[in-house]
């Protein structure tokens, strides 16, 4: 048992780190850490299972700091319990260029950083992904393998987010009862005092979705400890509203919103000094405080060690499947098998929606990958999600391989980057493409940490009808192809769909999004080809020497594209097409290849029922492009590409209008 | 008061156009006009203050169709009770191009429509909006001018999405007891039971922020009558739970998933009718039942007449400000008051983050323009939009003009909308640039729906420095201009700032957002003009005859343009600077305007920290752009700068090499 002398001269350590490296880097966030050091030091010296020397190792528990701007807590825990990947120099290199000390917490910069947190509410959120992976993983190898606790630190302003509500409501309703969340109850934002903008009851909040609640002062180690005990044996997740003064130590800005977020400054840090009986220089532990949190780090060896033995104990198939799961990789079958799913798929060229080409796809994946976790944002008649092995995850019983997220996208989106992090699994979510605005942040957040998540983004333009344009999404193919390290897909019949969702699942460091239609759509690949075209983001689907007209197009589009250019051939206008599954993967082809698919015809066309943003890389500015404008309109779909002239027929007349030497008479046609 | 036997023929008749009008158009969502519409009967004939020969009557209630799929209900009502601006032969276009009655409602189709709402959650938060609206105007205007209801009506997937937390937390904190929500809780979603994914206690959820609430059974008329009336008299906003039957009515579907979204079908529907006791034809309303709603849609003449009265009653200068107010139209002296800033600006041209430069702007608008209603997402010190005159407004004291939003950039910007929609208002939010994502749904609806919402977006790339990635833009700016209908301004200096800020004020018809920095910027409109030169987008800055080079840029980026062009114009290469706050405006100027800005220089180069996505348009695609192409770093802006490559020594060294035969040798340089 540590004493309370020593917890507070441990607990003080991360304070001092946190206000030494603040004061240094003359920007970051003091308060929390200093705050929440009580808290933290409890926990990580007495009840988080991990190991700093394998930090990967697949059963530790996860802890997120939700609140990432508190990233100075988290990087005192990982230097202080002895993580490998971060020295002193690290600390002192707090928030500069290429230093793994980021302003916020990053993904990837040093093994004990889970998530990626800063935007508030996703750290929570993806916690819940996590904890839905354990609980999903030790279903499926057994608590021998998988028994873990996921604990998360927030803030005021994860709880007031409204992804909050989404997670907690959807983890309250699985029953997540290893999930336990600290929340740092300072009562201080921004702009002042909480009860400036809010008058929440937390706990009731909390009460309210089916969670077990706990109210302690987070300044006392007793208190904490009880609290987490008491959390760890709940059949409920647990709130632990930790009574804190933000800035704890500090003795004149405590308790103030002056020490959220800026240096304290020298002055108030001799003050810190002296209130906390702290001697030792800045950037310096004590040797006694520095040895006992490095003991704490080897805390969990012993745990460790025998979750190894029970993994080398384990059945050969068992012990290899779940190796093979953590590290991500499919299984050797993967692409023989969409080959086989592609040769059938040319036997009958199925004209269909590519939302229901995606559940035919994923009616084979899903039966070869036992680690895809599907689900959908209650749209699952719509999305075309739930395949024949996707029995529904209760919650009392996690036998099942889909999740009914409900009506909450930016929860699912951010669960699924959990599920992802937490690794073992593979998560697909649906949606309509219009709702991809409301999980945005998750979705960069995935970008921004290169994680493997698949989101099925169904009625993707005009083409929804007649729900009208407040469904029809117009600006966000462009919006989304923007976002860095993300993979937009949008293809056009179901060997497309085939070829995208093989490359969305092998594609390990980015998650990727796949645009799928409502409407039927003629297929426009016929012929069997071994090769997965849409690996080059962009090919030629019709090919012609000496091409006058080139008409580019995306997924529903393609197939006018093609009915135009059978118009311009028979006109004698040699015309190619060119299909653009994904723009992000052609923009990464060799220049020769990209050069040869934009070609040098001298009319080029875009065609893509959406806004033209980003299409004058393929066709140049002074291309013509077959689009969107404005928002759409509600009406029959048909009616509706009539209406906004995304039509053959309109391609055709504008290439004539363009290249009027080149096209015979009219009654030739 | 209204037999339960009329009462019953009066909801039937929402009930059968409803069902008529989805089995005509083959499509919409019967599921909620059948299970609601007894409520809304209760609601219309007996409560709301409306008057369909005067729509927009400032006075009246407002009623909200959250649930925007069951937009039947709302069209029949405004049917039934008289609004002029739409017919039976309207019913019998639902859905279909061209008619008033899209698959959503749509703001602006018909009087009666108050938002725009489909997008779940939505219209949930915008009657927050109003209803702040109201009190702040009948504290402004007092109870004789303004006092009145917002009533709402939500559904399962209103309350899930976590928008609604934001909505009803802001609500609950300001105590905006003349807020009435009825939840139709039909315990169906469209995947199934609401038990699939959710467990919550709406009612302990909503008295945990701070609400009232009460239960009652969906399908008793005086229940329901006795819920509104002690709501009305309630201290604090009110949930009405009003437990229904989904597709009430329907006897084989009814209760199911299955009426929500789709025709029921004539077979179904010939069951209805059996079951309801309905005898009038598809689209025939009985003589006696539309005489009813007609009766009820004159309930509030008298009262309106009264209201009259009491504007023309006022004193001359209310009466007119009142008037002025709710046309929307700003004081005559307002852009003379912009001028004189102007002039004053050019007088000291400060060196000043545009986010600062912004607060000096609003400090001379909100003295001017009492209409503006402040706030901000919990970084009023960041933003710096709280001026001299914002006191904030309280639970228990609206007199101020500045709103605490709290850490709810969604639930702020749907507010805003309801307070544009509203009426007498002008709201300004601020929040981070890169939050823009937390809040995507709420900006593209003001956007469709054409209101004057006013973001105010700091923090606008790298230059936020070492915060990271996490909270710099770099897909931002592009994905905004995206949305149709939308002016995203991103000013350049203090001037340029007072330019966008009155061009963002003065458009009535549509949504403005600003994009301003966190750090400081160079002037580069040092001379007074008399032009808003803003206003047209894109403008000259620094002329060249025969330029060889322009540069494009916008924002902050405007400095490093300038100073490249003074570097490059000193080598002897001609260059000319063009500013572009407002890519939209300029897109809107004249083709000649736009070729003459565009220009004939052989070099282009567009410098923007942020994706390329867009600036084709200007520079053609073999232009050069200075910009983005991945995530941001923590590190100071500065070195980011540096380090990405965004300089003006990278703009002439670009310069340089795309024009060798131009420049003379570096050693001249």
């Amino acid at each position: 048992m540590i004493s309370r002398e020593k917890h507070n001269r441990m607990a003080n350590a991360i304070r001092f780190l946190s206000m030494d490296a603040v004061e240094k880097a003359n920007s970051g966030h003091p308060g929390l850490p200093m705050g929440a050091a009580d808290v933290a030091t409890v926990l990580f010296t007495r009840y988080m299972n991990f190991d700093p020397k394998n930090p990967l190792w697949a059963d530790r528990d996860r802890f997120v700091l939700s609140a990432g701007h508190g990233s100075m807590l988290l990087y005192s825990l990982l230097y202080l319990t002895g993580y490998d990947d971060i020295t002193i120099d690290d600390l002192k290199e707090f928030r500069q260029l290429g230093s793994k000390t980021a302003g916020h917490p990053e993904y990837g910069h040093i093994s004990g950083i889970e998530t990626t947190t800063g935007p508030l509410g996703q750290g929570l959120a993806n916690a819940v992904g996590m904890a839905i992976a354990e609980r999903k993983l030790a279903e499926e190898f057994g608590p021998e393998l998988q028994d873990h606790h996921t604990y998360v630190l927030a803030g005021d302003g994860c709880l007031m987010e409204g992804i909050s509500q989404e997670a907690i409501a959807l983890a309250g309703h699985l029953k997540l009862n290893k999930l336990i969340v600290f929340w740092d109850d300072n009562s201080i934002t921004i702009d002042g005092a909480v009860s400036l903008s809010d008058s929440t009851d937390q706990i009731a909040r909390f009460k309210a979705v089916n969670w077990n609640t706990i109210q302690v002062d987070g300044h006392d180690p007793d208190a904490i400890g009880a609290a987490i005990e008491a959390a760890q044996i709940s059949d409920k997740p647990t709130l632990i509203a930790c009574k804190t003064v933000i800035g704890f130590g500090a003795p004149n800005k405590q308790g103030s919103h002056k020490v959220h977020g800026s240096p304290l400054g020298a002055d108030e840090i001799a003050a810190a000094r002296k209130s906390l009986e702290w001697e030792a220089e800045a950037f310096s532990v004590p040797a006694d405080v520095l040895d006992a949190w490095r003991l704490a780090g080897l805390r969990s060896t012993k745990v460790r060690k025998e979750w190894e033995e029970r993994l080398a104990a384990s059945p050969t198939e068992k012990r290899a499947e779940f190796i093979r799961r953590f590290a991500g990789d499919l299984p050797g079958s993967f692409d023989s098998t969409i080959d086989t799913f592609k040769k059938k798929l040319a036997e009958n060229n199925p004209t269909v929606a590519t939302r229901k080409a995606s559940e035919d796809v994923l009616e084979v994946v899903n039966g070869l990958l036992p680690e895809v976790l599907g689900g959908s944002a209650d749209l699952t008649p719509s999305n075309n999600t739930k395949t024949s092995q996707m029995k529904a995850i209760t919650p009392t019983d996690f036998s099942g391989r889909y999740i009914h997220y409900g009506i909450r996208e930016h929860g699912m989106a951010a669960a699924m980057n959990g599920i992802a992090l937490h690794g073992g699994l593979i998560p697909y979510g649906g949606g309509f493409l219009i709702f991809s605005d409301y999980c945005r942040p998750s979705v960069r957040l995935a970008a921004l940490m290169g994680i493997r998540v698949v989101h099925v983004w169904t009625h993707d333009s005009i083409g929804v009808g007649e729900d009208g344009p407040t469904h029809q999404p117009i600006e966000h193919l462009a919006s989304l192809r923007a976002i860095p390290n993300l993979l937009l897909f949008r293809p056009a019949d179901e060997t497309e769909t085939a070829e995208c969702w093989q490359l969305a699942l092998k594609e390990k460091k980015r998650p990727s999004g796949l645009a799928l239609t409502r409407q039927n759509l003629t297929p426009v690949r016929k012929d069997y080809e071994e090769k997965n075209l849409c690996a080059y983001g962009a090919y030629d689907l019709i090919s012609a020497s000496d091409a006058k007209v080139t008409i580019f197009a995306s997924g529903s589009e393609v197939e006018i594209a093609v009915k135009a250019a059978g118009q311009l051939n028979q006109k004698g206008v040699a015309t190619r097409v060119v299909s653009v599954p994904c723009v992000e993967l052609f923009m990464e082809q060799p220049d020769d290849y990209r050069e040869a698919i934009i070609g040098t015809s001298p009319v080029k066309i875009a065609v893509e029922a959406a806004v033209r943003e980003g299409w004058d890389a393929l066709i140049g500015s002074d291309g013509i492009f077959i689009g969107m404008k404005s928002f759409g309109a509600s009406a029959p779909g048909k009616d509706l590409y009539k209406h906004f002239g995304i039509t053959a027929e309109a391609v055709v007349a504008a290439a004539e209008k363009r290249l009027p030497e080149a096209v015979p008479s009219r009654q030739q046609g």
